[in-house]
Formats: structure tokens, C-alpha cells, sequence
């Protein structure tokens, strides 16, 4: 049971953030899992370009991310007059915002920093720096603590000898460490529970073969990898026994958007009576957004769908279509896996009570 | 309108298969749309070998290779004594029948062969090597009429600016010439109708992106690319209007064999009220088995789902599965087309009608 021991700790190996001489530092996540190299940051448009670039990707890594950009801007401007000071910081926050449209942890971390910020305001630009470094530090010290609560509160869904089926990375990469969907495996497997975990590879970037199968690799969870169109042939087998996944927004009524593909995997799930989890913390839901129709769906460039890596074996110049993220209706989701608990077939007036 | 004068003759510009100097030539489909090269094939086993290593695919591409196969070795031993002839030709039913297990037509081919050699036994090896010639070539124009037919029939049930879905490469390059369910497509756009397709790219071999883009752009049918998980976010969002896949093996109750990755297609059609049709010819249809359980799925090397072309992203050892095959059940097809006709919602019934 070699994957039990090396998860006595319950910790994930991966490291996605740190602070290391008043930098940040981030995984770059494009070059995994080749190369485990650091990408070191000093200013919000670093920040900014990292989360636009997908050196940093995962809807909570990202607003941890962002909240860190707003600190190192700050940090960077805390000897300047505050005139400039304060411009310098709403030309970061502004920056931050428009790096991603879709998953919504990203405005909320930074509703939390302008938030910080007009508490101590008016205030010494070095003072506000402080405050704002403290409060990145409390973003990314409640998101792990977030995980840890949505991993205990997921763990009882899943049972010993459970294969679960999960998409993309919802994993420590994506978050401040522990993971959303990854979470809670990894907190049903620190529970004694034999677990096994197949992922789609998840084109057009391949998180799932990048990322997901590496960070279970690394902590030893056995992890099989399928390419996307393979999920509905094996749950049709008998193979698959639960879906876990993370997402970037949760609308009001409890619609999901995550990454592309899970819609898919969420109708097929249903077809074959397997329970469709939802791991996400609360400050992926966005209670202004009334239902999945309303969120913006980001589509990214061609060049993602055309090959990978350098490599293209589209042919020069097809016509692509790049949307990023689909919407997963509520009637689909088994339940919703919070760190306030856990909430069977979700809807508009639950997820209200979830919030209060 | 450039994509209709293009194809005013409704032939497609691929060849798939050709006869030079007595020697099979293939479009090596592995090195498209890169490179067009054709791989010359003088024996049973070179044919055997490109079948397997997937230079040619597609079943109805594989029946009329693994006919040209027997062809080629009747050809090379045609002047050896009776009994290596016999035992030669017989090593060679035997290589062509094991290079893939799935696509039903390389057994029907083989069955046509070996029908064809009976007929004329005894008799010297140079006429029994000139009969199966003969039949060879049969078979590939009988494929091309095929295709014709199941065009025509197909073509009057995609209307004027239907946007079209399609899924691996059911195309010229998957048989004789036209194609199955690109046949259906060019059929009717060489009746005058407009149509766009989307292809998703397919993976692991990538025939929708490197096969069908590259040959619709040839005949200017215009085609959008997107990944495996984009087709249900496009139905979710009402821009296909159709589905149209080929098939490598049909069961007597009506269940189709066909790419993984068809089945999620076919399940998400239904949820989404659009028509999913299935297009090929009666030598796909195999009335000796009962049902889609039955039909034996075949598993590739897991170097597939690692990478492509010889790029590796994912973390090196992790464990993979790779069925190539999955099976839709019959109650999901809206009707199967056949160059005999179109058959509404095919049960064991209308398909045992269909074969009298």
C-alpha cells in the first residue's frame, strides 16, 4: 500500500506558489511535466501575463495568483508619493481582472485586496503594502484550508475501491495546495481508502496528461490516463464508479462552468447512474450570476487546437473553434462538495443557504 | 460559391489506394496532411503491415487494401509450384486477417477472396492469380458505387446550411474513393446545397484533424476544428444541426462499432433532439453478430495516448488505456444509410430486411 504511506500527511508534494526574497514564485505549469521549473515574478503585469499565458492556470491558483500580483505591486510602488502609489495599484488590479474572464475566484480575490485596502485607507503606501501582503498570505492560507475541509467533507462520498473518473486539474496545481477535486481523493485516500483515478487528457492544453496524472504520480495515487473521447466507452464497461471535478464558476442555481469537455462527461455520468461531484470552494460561486447562461466562456487562441507544443498537425490555417470552458446544468450534479459541507442536487435556494 | 463549383464532378481529389507498375501505392495517412506520400506495397505482408501500423484505415480502406493484398501475393508467387502457391496465398488470408481486429470489412473482403479463389480451383496459379486481380478490382469499384449510392441516399436528409458534425475521418481516405459519411456530405453539397462541417480532431491518431480538415479543405467544403470535449458545448449551444459518422462494424440489432469517442457524440445528440446518422455500406453490417457486446474492441499501444509524433507529454510510465473502438446502441442511431437505402431507426428487423 505504497500510496498510503506516502500520503500519511495528507500534504501534496506540490508546491503551485511561494514567496521566496519577496518574489513570487510559480510552477510553470506549461512546461510540466518535463521540467519542474519556477517562474519568479515581481510585479502585477508578471502576474498578470503568467495567469494570461496559463503558466498558472486553476480557478483558485488564480486568485491566489492575482491577490499575490496586487501585493507585489504594492510592495514595488511603497516608496512612491501615494498619488502614484494608487494609480499604480488600480492600473494592477485592472490588469489582473482582464488576465482571465471566466473563473470568478479571480474578481473575488480582488474584490478581497480593494477591500483590505479601503480598510486602511487613507494610510502610508508602506503601510497599505503591509496589508495587502498580509492579506494574500490569508487568501492563500484559507485556500488550502478551504481543500482540506472540501477534501473531509468529499471523502465520505467516495468508497474503498472506488475508480473515479475526473477532468482537467482540480488538483494542487490549481489551487494553493491540496487540491479541489484532487483534494478530496487525496483526503479519501489519507482516510485509508483504496482509490484508483482515471483522466482524460483534457485538449486543447492537456492538463489532465500534464498535470493531473504528474501531481498523482507524485503522491503516489495509482492514475490511468484516457484520451476525451474515451470516458462514456468506459463508463458503458462498468469502469468508472464516480466523477470528480473542480470548476471555474457556479452560478446561482447551481450551473458549473469548468473546463471544456465536462458537460459531456456530466451527461454521460447521468445516462450510467453515476454520481457527477462538484468540488469547489465558495468563492467559485458568483450568487450575481443567475444561471450557467450568463457566464462568459472565454475562447482562446487557434493555435491551442491546432497541435500542441510546437507542433501542429491541423492543416495550415483550418478554421478552430477554442472555447475554453462549458456549463454543466445543476440537474446534473450529484452533489456539490463545498468547505461549509456538502450539497445534493444543488439549486437556486440551497445555494442561497449555502452563502448566508 | 467556390466550394460547389469545386465540386461539380462529386469527386473527391484523394486517391486512397492506385495501381503503378503492379504494386499497391496508399497515401501514407499517417505523415497527413504534413506530407502527401504514397507507400508502395508489393506483398501480402507489406499490406498487412501498413494496415496495422495504420499507414491505411478506415474499414472500407482496409477491405479493398487487404483484397489488394491477396491480389499482390497471388501476383508475386504466380509462377511457384501449386503447393507453395497454395500455402503462400494461405500465410497471406492469414497475416491481412490479423492486422486489425475491429472493422468487419477486412473479413467480408478476405470472405470475397477466398469465394473467388474457390470458384476457379483447380487451375494454374497465373489464372487464379489473374482472378483475384479481377476480384480485387471489383471490390474497389464496387466500394466507390457504394459510396455513390449511400450519397445520393444520404444527401436528402441534410438540408440547405445545416452545420454538420462529424467525428475521425469517414472520407475518401477511409475508403475506395467518396467517402461514407463525408460521401453523404459531398453528395449533397454537389446537389447544390451548403453546408459546413465540424470535425473534432479525434484523438489519439488525430484522423479528424489531420484526415477530414485536410480533405474537405481539398474539395472547399468548409470545416471547423475543435478538440474531442467541444462537440456537446456546441449542440448545448444549438450550432450543429446534424451528425454524421461512418461505422467499422454494425451488429444485427443495429449497434454500431465505430472510433471512440462516437458513442459520447451519439448520447449528446439525443439529449440535444439532433439527428445522428449513421453512413455505411452492407459490408459493414455483420449479421453473425447479435449485438454491440459482441463486437471484440481493439486496444493500441498506450505510446498513442501519450503523445503524437513522437512528442511525449505525458509523465513518463503512467499507465494508459486505449480502445480504439466504442459502441453506439441502436436506439441512439436516427437511421443508418446504406447504398440499398436509408433505414429510420435500424433494429434487428429492418437490418435482417436490409441483407435479404
Amino acid at each position: 500500500m505504497s500510496q498510503h504511506s506516502a500520503l500519511s500527511t495528507q500534504h501534496s508534494r506540490v508546491e503551485t506558489l511561494r514567496w521566496r526574497g519577496g518574489r513570487l514564485e510559480l510552477i510553470d505549469q506549461r512546461l510540466l511535466p518535463g521540467r519542474v521549473e519556477y517562474l519568479a515574478c515581481s510585479s502585477a503585469a508578471e502576474v498578470a501575463r503568467a495567469i494570461r499565458e496559463m503558466a498558472i492556470r486553476g480557478a483558485p491558483a488564480i486568485g491566489c495568483a492575482a491577490a499575490c500580483g496586487v501585493a507585489l505591486e504594492a510592495a514595488r510602488l511603497q516608496r512612491a508619493p501615494p498619488s502614484e502609489f494608487a494609480a499604480g495599484l488600480d492600473q494592477a488590479f485592472a490588469a489582473l481582472a482582464a488576465s482571465r474572464p471566466t473563473a470568478v475566484n479571480l474578481f473575488w480575490a480582488l474584490e478581497r485586496m480593494r477591500a483590505a485596502l479601503q480598510a486602511v485607507e487613507p494610510a502610508e503606501p508602506a503601510a497599505m503594502a503591509a496589508r495587502l501582503l498580509d492579506e494574500a498570505h490569508r487568501i492563500l492560507a484559507e485556500d488550502v484550508a478551504a481543500n482540506r475541509a472540501m477534501g473531509a467533507n468529499g471523502a465520505a462520498l467516495l468508497e474503498d475501491g472506488m475508480r473515479v473518473l475526473t477532468h482537467c486539474n482540480a488538483g494542487a496545481l490549481a489551487t494553493a495546495g491540496h487540491g479541489t477535486a484532487l483534494g478530496v481523493i487525496r483526503s479519501a485516500v489519507a482516510a485509508g481508502k483504496q482509490l484508483s483515478v482515471v483522466v482524460d487528457e483534457t485538449r486543447p492544453f492537456l492538463q489532465g496528461a500534464r498535470l493531473t496524472a504528474w501531481e498523482l504520480a507524485q503522491d503516489g495515487i495509482p492514475v490511468t490516463l484516457i484520451t476525451d473521447g474515451m470516458s462514456g466507452h468506459l463508463m458503458g464497461r462498468g469502469e468508472i464508479d464516480a466523477v470528480v471535478v473542480g470548476a471555474d464558476r457556479v452560478a446561482a442555481n447551481g450551473d458549473v462552468a469548468n473546463k471544456i469537455g465536462t458537460y459531456m462527461i456530466a451527461v454521460l455520468a447521468r445516462r450510467h447512474g453515476i454520481p457527477f461531484y462538484v468540488a469547489a470552494p465558495l468563492s467559485t460561486i458568483d450568487p450575481r450570476l443567475a444561471s450557467g447562461d450568463a457566464i462568459p466562456i472565454e475562447e482562446r487562441e487557434a493555435s491551442e487546437v491546432r497541435g500542441y507544443g510546437g507542433v501542429e498537425w491541423a492543416p495550415a490555417g483550418v478554421a478552430v473553434r477554442n472555447p475554453v470552458f462549458d456549463v454543466t446544468p445543476a440537474d446534473l450534479v450529484t452533489a456539490l462538495i463545498t468547505e461549509k459541507g456538502v450539497v445534493p442536487a444543488p439549486d437556486r435556494g440551497k445555494i442561497a443557504a449555502l452563502l448566508r
